[in-house]
């Protein structure tokens, strides 16, 4: 076993946050005509092909409140919902920033973050992150974001840009997500990884078939608690 | 008078931190021989210097980390202290990690954060900063450093780099900082502006004559608390 790390990186969407529920209660409580599950789906699905468009260089550095705004013009047009004047598609783009934490995030977080400087590692925009926080009570030592790096994971810079933030080698470390395609990256740039199992994060309809444990992962969790005790926080 | 800002910007050292007191404290504590005040003073005099010569273009982006440690090499050279290890140069030029805030910085910033966003802009690296905020606990929503925007203030690239993060109007930002040429630029660029008194800045043995009230800045308060009483934040 490596010695521990001394920076914790985390992944937001997904492994901090849920996204999928929180979007599928706004489309409820704002009363659009659409499947809640299949409209989160549908928005959600767009996130990797437009981020491809950036990473490829197709479009120019463009950042996720953007990026989402694009998407949910389209998916507004799939589902047909025709209603909404523009500041309530503003409000309701502004949805990732209102997202709410899992039930174990927070009080997860304040036991890592006594022992660990933690820290976001997340495609989301600066202004996203900060905003989701404040609303969130997300107690970040530091929001680090694709935007600082100006390259999205899985970009190499991304994973590497922890590391030299706080001149520390890839090994100390450790990126925490639900997510093993970012994880298999960050590890290939040398970074310890915890896999954290997040079986709803598609919604109560999506069966996860991706939570068995890889010999590529330092760290495998049933949640943020569970990864505390795993790494002898009190 | 204009509407309240939404987001505030901080000025952190001098405005936020007593770096002057910090680092006569660390001079004593390992017996340097070397006046604590004199030594504060030639190492903070080293400062505007070296940024200059990244701003020009004659140093490539260098973090103040490093701007730091070449500037002590001077000092130490200066005061003909030759005996500290390379360990000790390192663990001495990461006090500016460990500068302590001024006695009504947290509680200031607490009532603050209650009504505003609150955030650094710093010449600072974000490294720096955050390892500075987790170490004497302040509590920002958000730490923004030159680096993030590849620009040291007062070049307009920091003060509007602010704004366009929280996709607010300039003047929907606020610089609160306790040096009146950091206002003088975001004023410039349509930021609103708070001047704090910080008359122990440069020591006790340096009188301060630059805290006369300006037409530039929209509120002049003598510290945190104060200028959360004019912002009327309970």
């Amino acid at each position: 076993m490596k010695p521990l790390p001394k920076v914790l990186a985390f992944d937001v969407f997904g492994t901090v946050v849920d996204w999928h529920g929180s979007i599928a209660t706004e489309v409820k409580r704002i009363g659009l005509n659409a499947d809640p599950d299949a409209f989160a789906t549908a928005w959600r699905n767009g996130y990797r092909p437009a981020m491809a468009r950036v990473r490829s260089g197709e479009l120019p550095w463009t950042k996720i409140d953007d990026l989402h705004r694009l998407i949910l013009d389209g998916v507004l047009n799939e589902f047909a919902i025709t209603h909404l004047s523009e500041d309530e598609k503003k409000h309701l783009n502004l949805v990732w920033h209102r997202l709410l934490p899992w039930e174990d995030t927070i009080a997860g977080l304040l036991r890592l973050k006594s022992k660990f400087t933690i820290v976001t590692l997340s495609n989301g925009n600066l202004g996203l992150l900060a905003n989701m926080a404040k609303n969130a009570g997300l107690p970040w030592d530091l929001i680090l974001s694709a935007e600082v790096f100006r390259h999205y994971k899985p970009d190499p810079e991304t994973y590497l840009g922890v590391a030299s933030t706080f001149d520390v080698t890839p090994e100390e470390v450790m990126l925490v997500a639900a997510h093993k395609d970012d994880l298999l990256a960050a590890s290939k740039c040398g970074l310890q990884t915890a896999f954290i199992e997040r079986p709803l994060e598609f919604g109560k309809n999506v069966q996860r078939d991706d939570l068995a444990i890889e010999s590529f992962t330092s760290y495998h969790a049933k949640n943020f608690l569970d990864l505390a005790d795993q790494l002898g926080c009190k």
